[in-house]
């Protein structure tokens, strides 16, 4: 199958707060190292709310999309393997990483951190001739998208269902080394890098996983995904940080709460965690994307409780691969696929937007070939 | 509820090859720090056999059973929490390491690695006053016998289905690191610490865990386990180490086994382990205490391939603590408790250790309450 | 060499801001797993003077110092190594832990964080029979007060030179993982904890490792232990946070900060530390002992640039061993011994206290002996 | 300073146990991405001998020299910062990685073992227009060379006297963690890859350094690094395994070795290196390059006394910066130039492989520009 030369519609973001325009182009075929991909799912992060939005500047004119399972269509001239040396070939279904590192700066060649790459490409200008963002019907992978062949047997859902969330949260996991099993966890919020958190420290063996969010579908699907208690902030008596803290330690018992995860990216909820956490407790800051609002934090207590402060953003390559492979070694266990709560097709990728920014969905999930 | 003063029966191993002997003994009651408890299960561990065989000299006539569920009957001065720091009381179900450190080596103050310990104590003589071993009705822990409350609503089989199993998996998997997602996996054997070892690579999200072996009952436990693939050594076609290898990477490809876990005991999976293993691999050596044969290696080989050989034996109190708690949160995903094959009175211990010693049961489990 | 019975001094401080008052008491025999010892040096920690100025509450009458160099008098029954496993005899000269864990909680057994421990004893109350603190003639340790046999060729004051700071800063290291050579470090304050920092950021290969001061005594010291720049935050230019941060930019150039260790005990700090810190920068909070001041803290900032706050305080057993041999290793390399700038008698110790309070000395030793 | 178009002398084998041949080629432009150094200096390493001697198959004619310092001449377009991100500029001294990651391998991309990558390149050929070895006047270094600047004031000796030895040996202590300080250290061998090993357990306080080797010249430089005890294997009473071991468990006490590491590059020494370990030691393996030897291994013994066996082999470039950096903070602390024993021009190099093959020197070098 071949599809270059075709056309294919793409969404497009001329300037904040206007509405997705789609577009067509002409697909080129791949260049040397490239490859084509006809995507088959493109997950609705919150980030593509935020730049919706306006919540950060754009560079120009962008198409939007960061998560996405594909299909291989054309493999460019020296393609042989996916990025985990497996063999790839024109009809794989594959996952990819949407950050493309240097590979020749600091943190590229020596702390080996992919993610604090100094000059990563990340936007895909809607002036290039190639399109590697996922609102497509086809996109052009370049030679340091990083892509990893997958189980095409799981569904497709199940994939995209925490789009960038799981290897986000594996990436802040691997910055904190690992969640002890036995441990009491504490994560805040329950959107689809909350819910990550929680399939983790499940995996991990936690003793006690507590969620704190105050939307009723998102508190659903945490205690499907392995909560083991609630707490809902617009509970009577749960109301306050307060209430909630002396809620939770009741709970957890005299070990008190030994993790926090930080996945509202609410900048108030810093405080309560601090709060929360025992002696030798950590605090891992996955989701504070929001503005720069300040708070207040001790220093005498991060010395006497020896509490450690995380805050971990993007992920690298190898993050995408283990999640994919979390997926396929967990999709029966945990209900991934039922995340999906809404799929939409390009036209209607407007609309996935707006349900996402008004929480009426807990994933939203784009099928560009529908 | 008080038990000291009552009398306990006791099964005691007075020298190689004999039958085990029902004693009995009146219950002191226990001392400062100390606690007694009645035995809810005793697993029969295959080192049990080795003992029973004499295949490892005895100090003198033992009380066996290092693997105990127990309820706890009576607190000795000075007991408030359980080694986790949760409070205890009469009642709870517990779990206990059999191991006591000194806590005053270079090991336990400083390494850090308390199954070094140079003083530690593992015997439960006959001649003692009191006993810590589980084949017995009512044990009484010292003060460095660490213990961990467990929750009563899991059935007791599940957690002593793997025993000291699964706390060895997890501390050799301690000085492994982890068991990166989306690895190739072969564990070499599936009696309770291969399954350990499936059970843990299938949370890790391995990508392939093949397990190697001869038994067909083991080989059907390890798929329900997790298991990809299973290889039987006695089917035509894989009954040598090439067209095993072979065969393996047939199913792995390109990317190779990563990490090989030994956990049949025979020495002569050694040579295979290593030829298996792809570049960077790791091989874990857990179940070798069969005697002292000895076999080949080539040190270029273990350089040019970058290998890492890891032995590990016994398993400090936190690898107790953590098992208990992934049997916990994972008991409903992994057929654990259905591991014990058959439970045993203290009567028919002597049964249970034929049976394991011929290979009939997966798991002998002894009631002493029954 | 029998001491028992005879009379040894102790220094007590009975409430905050009172003169240290010079006791005397008859040395008991040494109790089974314990040992009586001559205290040689006994280094004045700024904890010491924060006790006495009743920065912090006292629970009776109290024996001050925690940092000592001793040599063993008498032996009690059981005692036969160190706690590094290493034979003990008397005449040795040892370095001993003050803090005593309790070997049967969550931090001893599970976390293996002897610094969490939460019944751990550190106070020596004039009221007891024995006496572990240093600021005595002849101290009696008790069988959880790890210590370990040191060369006696080395230097006493070079042991003591750093006292419990490098202990401190090894664990606070340990927290962090290492400090990667190449680094860019600044070190906030070169009191003892200060110092100890840049030697080991020294030894670790930092590429710059630039010290924050307003002491000139303190700065000259900082060089001589490998700062490569020194920042005098009196000197006209570089009074604000801006200018410091603008001139150690210079400096360190495009790769920026990678580690800021606090060692001033100033919370204000804090805002300086977290500002001068680079994309994916570690903060290490080791000297924050001073009250409850809260600060401002951009959560944004933090997952953003992805940085770690690590809270470090007290010390486990094995960073007393490992500090020992870093300075037996290096005490040739770096000045350690001439840091103590003044040796006092037990008589003169109040004027230690002082000198220490008023900046006069960067690390004041009692000689008991003397 | 322009370079291009003018002529630059090279060694070049064209075959096993020639002698070296000098060429000459025209300097081409450095493409983009690329750039053009006067070597100033080019290690001579063990591993070239091998490779003159024909230990190992040869793709063609190549130039050897996987050791250099150089100075920048021209820059390629779009050459701004070395691979640390630091500006770089002409005149600037670098030191370089010779081998070439392929960055879309499993190993680059998700194990992030640079050393493992599957498509790595090495070879310098003949035929090629351009040479990254170092055996040559000007070298030319493509986009995946990782280099990186250094301070021009250190001696350039002093980088070049552990060559590819020290950033080999961090890459083996990267595998193992790190070495405790206060261990007991066993280096097998002293030449760079023994004295870089002793440098290194000196740098992290370990207690004892002994170190085994039977050339007189070489015992004396591993003394001059800091080895705590040498052990002759010629000497009268440590000819046998037996005795050494005796010998230096008297000199170790009761503690034993609990790291050795393999420097010599002899397969005989494997069996000796286990058998000195004591409980949880630890063998690194970094030099044996020889052939294929077999020797023998108890897999009980491994599991029994929880040994770990490291391979390591090459290193990433993150082992050359820090060796850079390591190099400048510590080269007046250690006697790294007076390793440099000769010096050669490049028509004088037969004469430094012969020299290195007969153990004539510790450290052969080659200055191509005299």
């Amino acid at each position: 199958m071949s599809i270059s030369g075709t056309k294919s519609k793409l969404l497009v973001l001329t300037s904040p707060a206007k509405s997705l325009e789609i577009r067509e182009r002409i697909v080129p075929p791949p260049s040397p190292l490239c490859i084509n991909i006809e995507v088959l799912r493109a997950g609705v992060c919150g980030t593509d709310v935020h730049l919706w939005k306006g919540d950060q500047p754009l560079p120009g004119s962008v198409v939007l999309g960061h998560e996405g399972l594909g299909r291989v269509i054309e493999l460019g001239a020296g393609v042989k393997t996916d990025h985990a040396s497996n063999p790839i070939a024109v009809g794989d279904v594959i996952y990819w990483n949407p950050i493309r590192p240097c590979n020749a700066c600091y943190h590229c060649t020596i702390s080996q951190d992919f993610t604090a790459c100094e000059n990563g490409t990340f936007w895909s200008l809607a002036e290039n001739a190639t399109v590697w963002a996922s609102y497509t019907q086809v996109a052009t992978l370049l030679p340091n998208n990083s892509f990893y062949k997958v189980d095409p047997n799981v569904p497709f859902d199940a994939y995209i269902a925490l789009g960038c969330a799981l290897p986000t949260i594996l990436q802040a996991i691997d910055h904190l080394g690992q969640i002890p099993g036995g441990s009491n966890v504490v994560v805040q919020g329950a959107g689809p890098v909350g819910l990550a958190a929680i399939m983790m420290a499940k995996l991990a063996g936690a003793a006690h996983i507590i969620c704190i969010e105050g939307n009723p579908v998102r508190l659903e699907q945490a205690k499907s995904f392995g909560a083991t208690a609630l707490v809902d902030f617009h509970q009577e008596g749960l109301q306050t940080v307060n209430a909630r803290k002396s809620h939770i330690n009741d709970i957890v018992g005299i070990r008190g709460v030994n993790l926090v995860i930080e996945c509202s990216g609410n900048a108030a909820a810093f405080e309560e965690g601090i709060e929360l956490l025992t002696r030798s407790g950590t605090y891992l800051l996955v989701g504070t994307w929001a503005g720069s609002s300040k708070v207040q934090i001790s220093p005498f207590d991060v010395v006497q409780k020896a509490l450690k402060i995380i805050g971990s953003t993007y992920c690298s390559p190898s993050c995408y691969y283990r999640a994919a492979h979390l997926v396929q070694a967990n999709y029966q266990k945990f209900p991934l696929a039922s995340c999906v709560t809404k799929t939409y097709s390009l036209e209607r990728a407007q609309q996935a937007l707006e349900d996402v920014a008004a929480g009426k969905v807990v994933k939203a999930v784009i099928d560009p070939q529908a």
